[in-house]
């Protein structure tokens, strides 16, 4: 048997699995159980209909505190021409919920009564006068809840297939005479992870080991969708102990997840062990990211069939085959539909490229600026989990297209609610540790804060483009020593903006702890056995070193690693961190998070450019007060070399 | 102190709230705690940011497996011009996710590679070949995940009051070098039942008994939104054993939910019970449904104050309170932001009144019929639960409106999504049992049925005002004897529809058990000692019963009864089954459900009516399927009196 991918269709991979478990009697509801209606009902799914045992209310019910009457005996009343009504015989006390006496039809609010003793003066007994007198004639069935008023018995309470996600279906189901429901059972998904490189979370890891946490993921995603999931220990990459861990596995589970392993390398054994205990149907599906997916059968026991899903190991992928193929299975054997994203159409603010073959699921942030619904293409790579806790939701781009270009509507399968969406900030542009503070408190003022790395002059660009509703901004201007400004007509020619202060911060050269090589200034980067990793074009910091580089006479060829370039302070510091490169320009703040030294050059301004517009629309006004609060201006001040001095002042109008 | 209601205004009484939160130092978040990260994390709120550990990949790893070179050392590499790489000095063997070994920058797939052996020849030795040979240059950093591609240390990876809503989260937090997180406490919530008339749910009732099940929907309310119910036993009405119960409640709980008492009935001591331990702040809320809420504060030992919401007992009022004062209060202890439904616009499909007072929430059932989206009311009583369950939203109606006409826009907080709302299709008109299968079987196929009941004219009515997706109907047109065609030119003019056989089914008289009354035919109507109890105007039975009391020559004032109306097959049946008439006119299936007995009269055909667009639209094609469907049609059959010869059958086309 070979094991060697071959990737098929997303439909054909399906139908596959389909067929089999059709074969194996696998392809419907798994069976329901009875539980008690109690809080741990919520969430689960009817498997039979609920049909009313009762009626409610189940008796002719007082509607309100007061007096049980015929109507036909008040008909005379008047406001000038009260009536009388013995007590005990032509009225009767009622409470709210009592039973309506036998032979009585209707209720007069207590308030509405005068109670008479028996010479007919007033009475303070308001339960038992001797007669009331009524100055309003009352009509049948008023302030009487009839039988039945709120449900018959025997009526659809509600259906087969309806989960239970909110209270209030508990309450009608125990007001139509129910104490259990009888439930889809939960499905047993047994999560196996397995590799001889992984180390469970929290470990201490040194290189090469992996932090085995896709299980984790996995594990809560069937328990989301209304499985229960049983986590394994770490397998290391042997055949027969995983062979034996899936074989005892798939004895109490209607499902194993098979984790990593699945691709075709010398240690993958997952479809080796797939093949050798039953049925290997796939062994690689044309989606990405995720494609080395295995789908097969494993036999345990007389004519029993467990299905087994190898999931790739990369975090995204794990993630994706969870909710393309573990999902809707689970949705099967529920009893449900499967979930069904909102789906948005949003403009890509730049290109994708797809491989033609795969359907291709890129991950996207959305915002929405002005009236525009906007998806901005996340990092691509399949190991990036933060990418996919970032992504608002994911564009799905057919097999048969080479991608789509900028600008071109595509649909989203959004993640969050179009609300969350249309109470994000998106800012493009320089990066700046604030820009995450203020992620971090803006999330309590019911604001979402994302922010995308493109440099200072990707920020205006952006904002030109109508993409972003702020940009983060240090340019220096070398004619003036101003920032920002100069750059203004030639980016954003004939907007109306205004230029508002954020900090002021150091920037330095980051080098490693102790400083090896003995970097001291920017004269050093042109020695020989020196390497610097450079910012990206475009991005303050690297206007600001182009400018002193400029200043010093070096030329950029002379410095090795120029062409070494990274997107934001942190990856800058981590190069450093890591050996690729002696030194970097960055702030002060990034060095001390990655515990490098600094060397510190210049202070610089660091402002926020703003649309008039959006300056003054109710979803940045949070961002202005939050500038304002001592809370934040304080933590911004814990930064290393962060100064708050110019922070929400306005430094410039652009009408 | 006077436990007399006085209503003030929602904001009023919230603000009441919040200062008295405040005084006792309960305005903010409630505490945190640190809990392990395995899938019991899903769905709880992080107290404080997490930012990254460790950076992700905490080293350059290999992304594929192959070979670790040095990029410059392949720079000469052509098609057909290879260069060959002594392995050991200028090559490494490395599996996906290894460590990229020291003084490597890439990574060539084993694919792309050439093994040799000493003497340059092929080898199969595939690992630890003498050589390898390579046609291709591969740029620096070439399929190598550089040390915090992902996430770099000390980054942020997720704000404080960001809920751990999907599973990705828990891997992002795991991958950053945690196996922990610190989340907000969960408050805990005392709900306390009270009421002497008050039984378990499941329980025999007997006339006066009241299924006690707020306490079960506001503890799943409690759960839902983050918190833990503690549900109390229920307490007789005794001032004083409330009194205990409460006492000692606070003592171990944040916050007290009391249930019921919380009017100003002689037997509702709940305002009492909060002024005798604490400070009664509000006693009535100008919100309907629901005003009789009760807002306090406990005291509970030194310098401890917990607040009491004493919740209204009607079924509707109280999980509506639950949504207004609960779900805030705990959302403000947890640190998130309140639950802001998505709200739509829809257009009322007939007035609403509102009282001035008070904040209006109008239940609503939402459907989508071509572009417009509509609105219709559903019965207003508190004490009907069922109308919540079937409310699609709320309709919010403010202080200071006496309503709203039909046709009005409104908006809608919405309690399911737009999607569901967008698969869910609009019956209005007669009511029939079918109708209920239909909905059962239906929503196992992505569809939802709703249906109006508003009789067989009301249908048309609905349909002619584009408000329904179709109609049931089975109007007799006494001229010709068939039913249905005579009346559509009249009350669908113009309009292209098509006519569809649903099922034949008798009409009878229900009368009750052992028929005491031994009614047997129409001419019994007339009699004195009988009252019967009639449908609705417009309704296809009152239509039939009409067409046969002229027939027989009976004038509609000789029958007891006529003008008491209801508008189901059910209903009718509950009126006979209580008493409050002895008889009327219905389907057999409603006897049957009801154990009354059945005098047949005749048969007749119920159709469904639906305009052309409807008919051809993908959201109505799984019901002409359902029709088809063998078992739906035994289920059908299941139902007394019913027969399925027409079903699905094209009775008329009218273009």
């Amino acid at each position: 048997m070979s094991v060697y991918l071959h990737d098929i269709p997303l439909d054909q991979a399906q139908a596959r699995l389909s067929a089999a478990l059709e074969e194996a009697g696998l392809d419907g509801v798994l069976g329901d159980e009875q539980i008690p209606l109690n809080v741990e009902a919520v969430g689960r799914l009817l498997a039979k209909p609920v049909w009313a045992k009762i009626s409610s209310p189940h008796y002719h019910a007082a509607a309100m505190d007061g007096f049980a009457v015929r109507a036909v005996e008040t008909n005379e009343a008047r406001q000038t021409a009260p009536v009388n009504l013995a007590v005990g015989e032509q009225a009767q006390y009622v409470d709210t919920g009592d039973l309506l006496p036998e032979g009585y039809n209707a209720v007069i609010m207590i308030e509405n009564v005068e109670p008479l003793d028996e010479q007919g003066g007033i009475t303070t007994e308001v339960r038992q006068p001797a007669r009331i007198r009524i100055r309003e004639s009352v009509t049948p069935w008023q302030h009487v809840r009839a039988l039945g008023e709120d449900m018959i018995a025997t009526q659809l309470v509600l259906p087969a297939g309806h989960v239970l996600s909110r209270p209030v279906d508990l309450g009608a189901i125990a007001g139509s005479g129910h104490d259990s429901v009888i439930v889809s059972r939960k499905p047993r998904v047994a999560v196996i992870p397995t590799g001889t490189e992984l180390v469970e979370i929290g470990s201490q890891v040194k290189p090469g080991d992996i932090l085995e946490y896709n299980s984790l993921v996995l594990a809560a995603q069937v328990e989301q969708w209304g499985g229960t999931a049983q986590r394994h220990a770490i397998v290391p990459d042997q055949l027969e102990e995983i062979q034996a861990v899936v074989r005892q596995a798939a004895e109490d589970s209607d499902l194993v997840l098979l984790n990593a392993g699945s691709s075709a390398g010398a240690e993958d054994f997952s479809a080796k062990v797939v093949a050798s205990l039953g049925t290997l149907l796939v062994h690689g599906v044309a989606v990405r990211p995720g494609h080395p997916v295995i789908l097969g059968m494993i036999k345990s026991g007389e004519d029993r069939w467990v299905p087994v899903i190898g999931v790739p190991g990369y975090p995204v992928s794990a993630a994706l085959t969870g909710e393309i193929f573990v999902e809707p299975l689970l949705a099967r054997w529920l009893g449900r539909i499967p979930h069904q994203p909102e789906v948005i159409e949003a403009e890509l603010t730049r290109k994708i490229t797809s491989p033609g073959g795969d359907d291709d699921y890129q991950r996207v942030v959305v915002g929405k600026v002005g009236e525009r619904v906007l998806a901005a293409p996340l990092p691509r790579g399949a190991g990036v989990i933060s990418s996919l806790v970032r992504a608002d939701g994911l564009a799905v781009i057919p097999r048969g297209s080479q991608g789509e270009s900028a600008g071109t509507k595509v649909k989203v399968r959004l993640y969050r609610s179009r609300a969350e969406i249309e109470r994000t900030i998106l800012a493009i542009g320089s990066h700046d540790l604030t820009l995450d503070l203020m992620a971090q408190f803006l999330s309590q003022s019911n604001r979402r804060l994302t922010s995308a790395n493109a440099g200072s002059l990707g920020g205006l660009v952006a904002l030109r483009r109508g993409e972003a509703h702020l940009a983060g901004s240090h340019l220096l201007d070398p004619a003036t020593g101003e920032y920002n400004l100069a750059y203004l007509p030639e980016y954003l020619p004939g907007r109306a903006v205004r230029v508002i202060g954020l900090v002021g911060r150091q920037q330095g050269l980051l080098v490693r702890k102790w400083n090896p090589k003995a970097i001291h200034s920017l004269e050093d980067l042109a020695r020989e056995d020196v390497t610097y990793v450079n910012r990206q074009r475009g991005a303050g910091t690297r206007v600001l070193l182009d400018y002193h580089l400029d200043l010093l006479g070096i030329e950029a060829q002379r410095v090795h690693g120029y062409a070494q370039e990274e997107f934001t302070h942190l990856t800058v510091g981590a190069a450093v961190a890591s050996g690729r490169a002696d030194c970097g320009m960055g702030i002060a703040a990034a060095a001390a998070a990655l515990e490098l030294d600094f060397i510190p050059l210049f202070e610089e301004r660091y402002d926020l450019i703003v649309p008039q517009e959006y300056y003054a629309s109710e979803l940045l006004a949070p961002l202005w007060e939050l500038l304002d609060r001592p809370d934040f201006r304080e933590a911004v001040l814990a930064l290393p070399g962060y100064n708050t001095d110019v922070m929400n002042k306005t430094i410039a109008v652009v009408e």
